[in-house]
């Protein structure tokens, strides 16, 4: 029986003067924390000040990069080339190494973000360009990618540790699939339902899936939320019941 | 008498589809490269490009970091937060960074571009900002500002080395300082005359002034430029004159 | 005794997935919305929606013109050239009259923002810049500024109808100028009191200055603001004021 | 037979300090100006000027709307949601209507660039969204799209003048479509091959096909370009011959 999973989120996706999510707090309750590096989300004086909050609470750092779309929060899918995908990669993972250093820390994972998350789940290409990135900056960056994709597979035949991330707000098909946002019931609300699969991911390595079968999800982290009162409650539940049944929330990642 | 002098150039500086310069050539010619880190100019796969260029001809790079200003290409004094420009120029100092490990290279100094060049030139605050981010990404990294300006004097009493620049096309006043370009005489458009004053430079440790009198200039460096087939002249004279003269051209960092 | 004054308030500042603040609240107080244009704050799909709440709730539109600077709120002094200025003041009201279009209704004045307002307060050089843009794209839209600035004389002597305008929260010198954010006491942060004090700006045309002093203070229009539960409170508590006093909340502009 | 063509090209690309195309010379060539509006490329300074030189040499005017993508000039297939693809191009000619009345000249007509440009003559739901967008700024201006294709018919299903468009140097397939840029032969070099057939086009209604068969296009307008003294020469060969054949070069909006 696992022991031990990692709990992720998105974090520093203030910009400007616009304010989102709760940083501080999110910190204090996961183990990794995906933080922006300006191309959908992040300007450098707040990506510093959730890097050195990361470090005093010994949250271990990933690059969540994107496609360069701040309008479109990175979230609109985009046909970019090939090699300006890797020189994207390297440019946002460098500033957050930048700014991790200067924070006294260092990133240590990479994980796409929104649109670019999604593409590269399915499309080789772009899978192979963001893993061309990685390699080429650092080859010791872990790659998360969504649980039971080929990302993940190509990424290791390329040399890249992987983190297969599961989403605990997420309904799954019976194939092991999320369940498309446009379809009812994608999205689960009920924080103490959410916490009861997340406990049975950990423990009976699946959930039920939205037509109540049993689905296998092989999963080395969760991604939480913290972007409202009811996500960090979510977040906070999850953990508590994890723990509450002796499992330990800390990243595979030696910080 | 010194046998030595580098040789700068502002690069990097084409983004997306608009080109500029000939970075090509130039890194044939000079031994320092400042590539601009997407602020000012540059864009990720065209910096990429720059840096495995400057690799291949052994030049050293620099961090050519600016106010952040597409646009008015960090040409526009901008009234900056210290917190912001300290971490403006981590930033960018690590995107350039995390590009130049994927090129095979490093960065090894930071030059400021443009307005903020002029105006950390004599603002303390501003100054002081820069030096700060240096400071806090890595203090091995030098940085390069006006011969004879107060941020070389500010720079060393806080750690770092400096390298002091002088403009190979412009005329100086009898103070050392540069000649406004807003003034007539400001720039200077003979190669010939431009080689043989950074001759009297580096030999006499001055050149003449503006006003005819021999002004004493300390520099390490002399910046040239490439943006235009009549700089790209000047500048391959400069060095031709000066490697006749037996000055060796080369960066006074290790690369 | 005047019996009507205008309340506007500055809307439209979401950008993409950030939000700020509450449109829609406040488009029920004020006569008068200054509404971004993209160059501070507001992306084109947030910016129509703005508009198309305006109409419903007969707001009178203006352009609230900025600096090219989304990450700094255009809150950043910028050492602009006058015809960079002029065209980016034109451009940012074309775009909003185009949408305003879009919305059936339309811009019928302009306030600068942020820094540019206060910058233009003095600087007759970028004052004169942001008169000509707007001369050129329609002489008739009118132009907020800060009462007893310079910028109101000069917009009248180049033919531009002006509205001085007072700012609720803010604290007055003895001269009648704001007292800068920076010392104590510039913010004012009780409703009653600010009410109050806009009650006495309209029936006695002045407030009591920081030193205790009546100011005189002639405007046309009171800032309100809308961006916290607080501030929108205190917006919703001067127009009663006012209101029980017999005052119509209203522009002077013809909607 | 046909007597007259209107000729357009792709003006105002220039941003900041990067200058691309020779609008002067492009504008004593063309009938008709297709003007970056900031989003692929034109900063409100540099459409003005290329406006009011527009305005002089009596050219036709319209608004060379785009995804928002400046780094990827617009050349980047995005998948937009309707709403802010409409919301967008109403912002673009709103700010381009601006600018052209500040020149003493108007927005005639639509034509979307590059990426958009290809994805709406097939895509029908970005198509409408482009075809809103105009509609409810100003339902009198015309919308340039490729000949033959899809988006034509539903622009003037929902009430919008169109121009069909050829290419000059593009290769055209049996079916009257574009060759595409990745097969051999896609883009044409000879300028008197290319005007010859501009000849054919406009006297016989179609060109040669790649595959040597006589291809019906039915064209108002030809883009031509000017981005390099090559493509400056085809223009003016492909004028010249259209002229010596007795054909007047004008658009068919009356300016």
């Amino acid at each position: 029986m696992i022991k031990a999973i990692d709990l992720n989120s998105d974090l520093g996706e203030s910009f400007g003067q616009w304010k989102m999510g709760n940083d501080a707090e999110m910190l204090g309750i996961v183990s990794s924390a995906n933080v922006a590096c300006g191309f959908h989300a992040g300007d450098p004086v707040g990506i510093l000040q959730t890097l050195k909050s990361a470090k005093e609470n010994q949250v271990v750092i990933g690059a969540h990069v994107s496609y360069p779309d701040l309008v479109g929060f990175g979230r609109r899918n985009m046909d970019i080339a090939s090699h300006e995908l890797t020189a994207d990669v390297i440019y946002q993972i460098g500033a957050l190494q930048g700014l991790a250093l200067a924070a006294g820390t260092s990133v240590r994972y990479v994980k796409p973000h929104g649109a670019l998350y999604n593409t590269i789940a399915n499309d080789e290409r772009q899978a192979l360009a963001v893993i061309e990135g990685i390699l080429v900056i650092d080859p010791n960056l872990a790659l998360v990618g969504l649980a039971g994709s080929n990302i993940l597979r190509l990424a290791q035949e390329k040399g890249l540790k992987t983190i297969a991330e599961a989403f605990a707000d997420r309904a799954y098909t019976a194939a092991g699939e999320l369940v498309s946002r446009r379809e009812a019931g994608a999205v689960l609300h009920d924080a103490n339902l959410v916490a009861q699969r997340m406990l049975q991911l950990v423990t009976k390595g699946g959930v039920d899936s939205i037509d109540g079968k049993f689905t296998p999800i092989k999963a080395d982290s969760i991604c939480v939320h913290g972007d409202s009162p009811g996500a960090l409650d979510m977040a906070k539940q999850v953990k508590k019941v994890l723990q509450q049944a002796g499992i330990t929330i800390q990243s595979f990642i030696h910080a």
